[in-house]
């Protein structure tokens, strides 16, 4: 079963389902958030997968997160002033004190209609105690369908990934 | 039927179900946006009821949109720093170039999911045509369910409301 | 008198006269606080209106103030980009803990001079101890013109619908 | 008479006394805008004081005007999250094109009511013509009061000054 | 020679040395950019890596860019309020239209002048012809420095690893 | 010697290069900062003025510091929407619990490579004790080059030129 490792641990906190941490996020963009183009800020597009990520961990943890790392994110379609920005986030994976969010970016252009996925983003979080401030374990998660299942499964090669160009950065003389 | 009167003006644009407005927006308070105690501003979520208003309105009528009044608001709970708001919003009924949206706002507390109803609010739009920034006719509302005729016919009885009000105003020396 | 009622609490604080809350705002509409058609965002106006409401408030109650509701507001004028916009604002009436503060908004056009009235709003505050964070007492007014006996006659008329209106939306299953 | 020399010119707009660029604008102090000990940043006084000087140059002139020069500025008093800080400007004499403006800033506790002078500074502007964004003469002054007349002549001092300041900051290699 | 094949197309710009990019920032962290523990927010971070690789890149090819993509990022350290955040960044490698430019993030605690290494970023960019608003060829690298060049080599292994990237995360149905 | 005084009192803090505060930071130009004409606000330049020196001072004392005045500072050349501004800053000077700040401020066209010299400021900052937030003695500066040596004796008449006017301005009526 997809989750027997992380409810091995005694005392661990009770599996919750993946719908638990669903979360949508929906901004305008203003021109306070553009570039001289009128095109939103890439960091704009990253802060707001950032608090949309945050959302979903906090959600599942029930406690305060912050961020670990962010994987390859590529920005495909520009987004212009005046169009809505729609973000949606789950957590895909948890590992021990800490979870893999994905982030599903879309732009929509309230005057035909049209939506764009701009991007898709994957944000590791660690889980804190409100007290101590330290990691804290996180509940193990519920897998219901084939695309979560799937959606684990590729995670957990992400992090595989991950600790490899962690391990090869700190190599790095860079 | 209740959208009749809407779809009998000539080259009026085509009748859009309720659905095609639905809006979610979600929003993490940050330090940034609280008052000294620590609560959220009221101003604040004033600016995201217009944001999230705003949304569902421009959603119906394809096109930009401007706030003419809002209906009276109240904070039944203060929203502390590091919880989610989440805003929910669709347009109640259209008349003519105009358009009332409905925007019910919750506070969440990650930590413990505890979820509360903090305030419904209405506010109400006018549809601008994007070359000649003139008001421009609002698409019908297609009703479907005894909930979305409920609050199309209350809607009604608000514009009265509003109408009997401003005159009030406009005669108040006020 | 018109302060009877509020003066009659043992050890209630010293009565005030209206002008010890008479406040005024101004900002100059910067290009941030724009929607793409340079137009002042409905939000930004309210979010400046429940400052330059609550400025009253605290004067008056010298004490830390919240917002617990606001009444009907329209916009009958948009405002433009690189205008100024004047917020004047006093306490109207105070009910033992709360307080009705009345705002006016004016736009004014610096190239031309010329000044629109753009909208009257009422905004009710809670008084906070700043200790307990619980409700306090707010100082009675003492009212002098003839005009701030009418304002504080309306006030009380709009407290009735306000609490007339509340009990409908509780009931309401919106 | 003190306005002489500015009416001499042909063609010049016509005069306007000191009371039409009277400006007043209060903020009060949100946690996004102190520094880590909770008190207000300098940086953001200046801010404030730079839109609350322009407005009276731009009252005065009925145009848009551009910062040239801040004179020295000394910052007595700190001033705490949660105060109100005050702002009063106005014209005190212009110069073909430029003006002259003096701020007070006041803060104000509303817990106690107390009110202190936090600076005085004096910020000229340049106004521009809107269509061709070059420079264009200033209204000149009518000096009513021995005040208004007092400021008049100071600032003439403090225009000699800053002409020397100027010219020996482009003389030295800084 | 590491540049030889940039130089080979006809009518490029000229070609430019990396110290021509070469960039630096810093900020101040103030509470408007913390979360509810007082730690910069991640997505902040990101912004800021944004704009000081925008940087980089726009003065490489003098002209706008837009981001294309950003590396995976960790977050090592993370940075409380008060602390300084410096962000230094210059261009890697060349890709015809595009460039990698890489962010070094340090923090600094200016009461102990303790320095930590945050995190290093890798942002690339698309220039754009201000006209056309089309991608526009990026000046050919001068590189000197034997670190030059590994970053040179480096850059074009983790070109190979996100046009991998690309493809995988376009075919997935994610 | 020219740090003799400084270094006079008992247990006073060791002395420091001016190299140890030397701060450098860049900011590109948003829309969100600018004017209706698209130019810097002039009150946003004095708002990175006094960061940059902050930056500056604090490196040198190790402490939290606060704005205790800013020397006239004159605009010559506006800034544009999309240009680069880069500060400059270093201690020129300590007294005792303060200490002058210098900050030159360019700004940088990246389309065309030009770069400008738009102000220099000069910024005075008192240190704090951060248990106490009492001024606390600031570490004596090491001056090495014939510059430092100038900017040392200018900072000392700009100090007598203060104090000069900090006293003709208390006695002013204004």
């Amino acid at each position: 079963m997809a989750n027997t490792k992380e409810n091995s641990q005694a005392h661990a906190p009770k599996a919750k389902p993946i719908s638990a941490s669903r979360s949508e996020m929906a901004e305008v963009v203003l021109p306070a958030e553009t570039n001289p183009l009128g095109k939103l800020l890439g960091g704009h597009v990253m802060h707001w997968v950032d608090i949309a990520a945050a959302m979903a961990a906090s959600r599942h943890a029930n406690s305060y997160v912050v961020t670990a790392s962010v994987d390859y994110i590529d920005f495909r379609n520009p987004i212009s002033v005046g169009e809505i920005v729609i973000l949606k986030s789950q957590v895909n994976r948890v590992f021990h004190t800490s979870m893999e969010v994905g982030v599903k970016v879309f732009s929509e252009n309230a005057l035909t209609g049209e939506r764009k996925h701009t991007t898709t983003a994957y944000v590791t979080f660690v889980a804190l105690d409100s007290d101590s401030r330290e990691p804290k374990p996180v509940p193990p998660l519920i897998l219901k369908t084939a695309e979560e299942k799937r959606r684990w499964r590729e995670a957990g090669e992400r992090r595989k990934a991950r600790l490899a160009m962690r391990y090869k950065k700190r190599r790095s003389r860079d």
